[in-house]
């Protein structure tokens, strides 16, 4: 019912009469702006009854000129064009709306001063180790904003679909914690409002590109969070949409116009057939099915190539960093928005923040196709992307295969061996994001069958090979979501971050032996990672495992350091021939395994022992 | 044992005494040339005791340089390098051998008139559609040649691992079956003589690069074969190896130099990983281990990096095609020999034989690692191939995952769509050899579960995609190896090429009436393709399956014709909504269904049976 009324919808027709007195302005978008940005343009989106239908003119301001007053489809939207010159003083822009019929009104628009120097923002990079967080599911830090009225969507913690509590405050609350873990910067799902009447916990579903969901904090909130996580080494990347929008966004009462969103005679969901991007053979009516379809019936696909939206959404972005101080983006489904207004859009944001990062997510297994986004490579259709960082699912999917997998006729490691052989695909494979499970898929430890020699070899390797590790929320205390892949179950609470929970990770209160051995096992890796400079950025080489042996050896090398990393499936003690390793090593092995602390010398053989992992410091 | 005596080959000291009357020459190869090559470069490599000791001189021939007797670590060898000017008169060169104690020997080098104009040779193409056969295990024309004094293995039709006598008669007796069942040309696996004691058959352990095995015929027959295929209008594509010999090739007794092959302290294999090829993070000793280790034991690894080794291979496949006329060659194992080489060789050959096609086989089913042998791929690496053709390695993969799985939340054909959808990484898809089977794995009807409808299902797109289709013998008459994946079995004997068979395949005696269904089949699907000059080399579009149709839809189309190919997975009949296909149908769908004789006119909707195919070619 909901989608038949939506695509009923008929535009409001002004009439002559109706415009008395209804100049006022209900929104405007963004709500500020600040003078000195790379860009000289703005693009303010005024929202208010009927006023197309006013002459509006801006009082004279020195730096600041009206380009132009544009009309759209619907007469309750104008977007104001502006230029703003560089040396231009911050203060309050005054716009002065006329009609027939009216008396003038005026309104103001803030032009800030920037704070600090947000436009050498560096970004999140393979120096960081990332912690992924759901923010409904981490703690709950303010039990005051459960249940927010007028929306309809309340707290219950029993329906796993339902929202649980948790928020910024909660957050905040567990910096240390996270810091002390050894992470240095925190991917948070999306934060914005989402005024959907349920399942609206996870944020996708955005119903406010300028609002921070009450139940979660709000805008201030949201700052203080990424200044207070600052301080605790930690930086923030925000989740972002482009693609779609959550059915009870305020724009779906009055769209702009007919074609902001991707409109369609019966409800088309995409086809998600990312390939067609690449397809030779693509067919035209499944590319538009790819872009414009919907991704569910209650989040409207975006029409990116509406310019208006287009301007709207990249002034988003850039308003969010500005206002909040993050140091990176994770963009939501990445392939499906326009490609050449993504590309717009990552184009304009480095160009204001050139240091900034943003990953975009591209949940494909094949590195060409995740190849593609990254800046720096050349496409044989010439599209060239502005994205520092991808996320690397081929990596995620080859690692746990090659975990679980047995052995054959050659080694269960080969396939993430040539997975990572396949790097040469990508413009920069280092700052890829790497993980081993996310918000979207079974937790790692699900993932490996509540392996716990697999667990620690995965996090070895998420943590010494190439790219930008991330963990999701838990992973330190193997939470998991044993027979099933419901996304309510794999979000579970993180246990403590509740008053009166049980068992709290923070506190170590009623942790299993098990969990507690994991946790410190994470925070030393964690730890010796933070400063290991040669894992951020050295090079790589790997060593082809064997087709007996079940032992898979990389190195990470500068000038300066040597890292040498043992990872053994299989079930027996190894004694690995280090003459095999010579054109790294030389002719003998000095060092301390980080993992054990254990001094080593050794000249021809190394043994490792049974499901077991080494990073060896190399002297 | 054997390869410990290998290994402490030394080499036979030359001493003054030994010379005297040793002067015989064993061999010469090629053993004769060609005036009128584009090259005018040919090395002789001599072959008789100290022959390097001797002085030799060319008696004056016009347009005939001898440019440098070579003399290489083993005195019994020297390899005579010569140019030859265009306008050379054809007639035998006169050599004079001169040593301290003997008296002066000559001896002749023929060089021949080209026969014909071989340097035109059209290769094959997308307009083939190729049958492979394994010799031994095809039919046997002359049982007097089944054992041959002097060559171990013997004939045993019992032994699935040994020789069944099969042979170049046996072939040439049944070109008319082959041409009337739709065929155009024939990939033979090879004929050269493998003189091994066991497992002879197969033929991939060369003894002697120059030498038709006499248990298959002789040079003269595969001549005779090769033209009388021609008039039939089928071709020959000869089968090579370029990566290793037979451990009983003749210069395994008295290598020309220690650096011939590749030896190891120890035996050592290779590793299998093509990857090394484009990884960026290789270690040298894998890369080492993968082109310079051996495949087996019983096959010594040849250094291609020896000059004169090189050389030898080159004017080797050259002399093969000047002499028996074939229009291809497929290159076994190709990314193992040195790449450097393979590269030298597919240029020169191609050099002479501009339209000639060689077809190399890279056992990936990574597409980017196939992609990288084709000429005119751009290589990250800058490596420049000049392989017009490459085995489709990936695309066998999918169409037999894509027929065999079960739909899961998308089609079952994703797989199958999407791996096309990857064509973009070669340099030109439609040159790749498309198959559902080879020598090397399963019988397609075994892998499909002898399940008949998929079977179809798989011929029909086989014939319809883009690329060289190539269908192992047998598959017509649903040949099969259950249970088992010994290549002995999937190469069983094709029935009725044995006298008193008591099934036959060329007769139709004795073949159940679900292999008289396939082998019509076939037929009828062959010599359609066969003057369907638009599937040779039309555009290709096809549509992404929908999520629960399980149907997959494609066209070929020129600005003449148009083909819709309608591939039905689905245990029901479904109502294809042909609407989806407007940009290339238009309003509707007038047409004749080539398998069924149907005619089709639809405006909206057309009905495909369940499990089925058509392939309409629309008017």
């Amino acid at each position: 019912m909901l989608r038949f009324t939506l695509f009923l919808f008929t535009f409001f027709v002004v009439t002559s009469q109706s415009l008395y007195s209804q100049n006022r302005i209900e929104r405007m978008e963004p709500p500020n702006w600040w003078v000195g940005m790379v860009s000289e343009d703005l693009e303010i989106m005024v929202y208010g009854k009927n006023i197309g239908l006013c002459e509006i003119r801006l009082e004279k301001y020195d730096g600041v000129v009206l380009k132009e007053v544009k009309k759209v489809q619907n007469s309750n939207y104008v977007f104001i064009s502006l230029t703003i010159a560089p040396q231009t003083v911050p203060g309050n822009l005054v716009f002065t709306l006329n009609s027939e019929k009216e008396a003038q009104v005026d309104f103001t628009y803030p032009l800030l001063k920037r704070e600090g120097n947000k436009q050498h923002t560096v970004g999140f990079s393979s120096a960081d180790m990332v912690y992924l967080i759901t923010p409904d599911r981490f703690a709950n830090g303010n039990t005051s904003n459960d249940n927010v009225n007028g929306f309809a969507d309340k707290v219950n913690r029993k329906d796993k679909g339902g929202r649980h509590g948790g928020d910024i405050q909660g957050i905040i609350n567990h910096l240390g914690y996270l810091s002390d873990m050894g992470f240095t910067s925190l991917w948070i799902n999306p934060t914005l409002e989402n005024a959907m009447p349920k399942n609206s916990y996870h944020g996708y579903a955005i119903t406010d590109f300028y609002k921070v969901d009450p139940r979660f904090g709000s805008n201030e909130l949201y700052k203080v969070m990424v200044k207070k996580a600052k301080e605790k080494g930690l930086t923030v990347i925000m989740d972002m949409v482009a693609n779609h929008i959550g059915l009870k966004h305020w724009w779906m009462k009055d769209l702009p116009s007919q074609d902001w969103i991707n409109q369609w005679p019966e409800y088309t969901e995409t086809n998600h057939r990312k390939s067609i991007i690449l397809d030779p053979y693509a067919a035209a009516v499944d590319r538009k099915t790819f872009f414009d379809g919907w991704f569910v019936p209650t989040m409207p696909d975006l029409n990116q190539k509406n310019q208006e939206l287009a301007t709207y959404l990249i002034q988003n972005a850039i308003w969010w960093i500005e206002y909040s101080g993050i140091s990176g983006i994770r963009m939501d489904t990445y392939p499906y928005p326009d490609m050449e207004f993504m590309n717009d859009w990552s184009k304009a944001i480095s160009e204001e923040y050139p240091l900034f990062t943003i990953v975009g997510e591209e949940w494909s297994t094949n590195p060409n196709q995740v190849a593609y986004w990254q800046q720096g490579k050349k496409n044989y259709n010439n599209y060239e992307s502005h994205l520092k960082s991808v996320m690397d699912f081929p990596l995620q999917s080859a690692l746990v295969n090659s975990l679980n997998s047995e052995k054959t006729w050659a080694s269960s490691w080969i396939e993430l061996y040539e997975t990572l052989a396949q790097d040469y695909v990508y413009a920069d494979p280092n700052q890829l994001m790497i993980f081993s499970d996310n918000h979207d898929m079974s937790r790692m430890y699900t993932q490996l069958n509540e392996d716990f020699d697999l667990y620690k070899l995965a996090l070895v390797y998420l943590a010494t090979t190439r790219g930008i590790p991330q963990l999701y929320y838990g992973t330190e205390i193997l939470m998991t979501n044993p027979g099933t892949d419901d996304h309510g179950i794999i979000r579970s609470d993180f246990p403590g971050g509740w008053e009166n929970d049980a068992i709290s990770a923070f506190t170590g209160l009623g942790l299993s032996l098990k969990q507690k051995e994991a946790q410190e096992f994470v925070k030393k890796l964690l730890n010796w990672r933070k400063g290991a400079a040669v894992v951020h950025d050295g090079a790589l080489k790997h060593f082809a495992p064997k087709n007996k042996e079940e032992v898979y050896v990389l190195f990470r090398y500068n000038d300066q350091k040597k890292i040498m990393v043992v990872l053994n499936k299989n079930t027996k003690s190894v004694r690995v021939d280090l003459s095999t390793y010579k054109e790294v090593l030389g002719e003998e092995l000095i060092g301390t395994d980080i993992l054990s602390d254990v001094k080593i010398k050794e000249a021809s053989e190394l043994t490792i022992k049974a499901r077991s992992a080494m990073i060896i410091a190399v002297e």
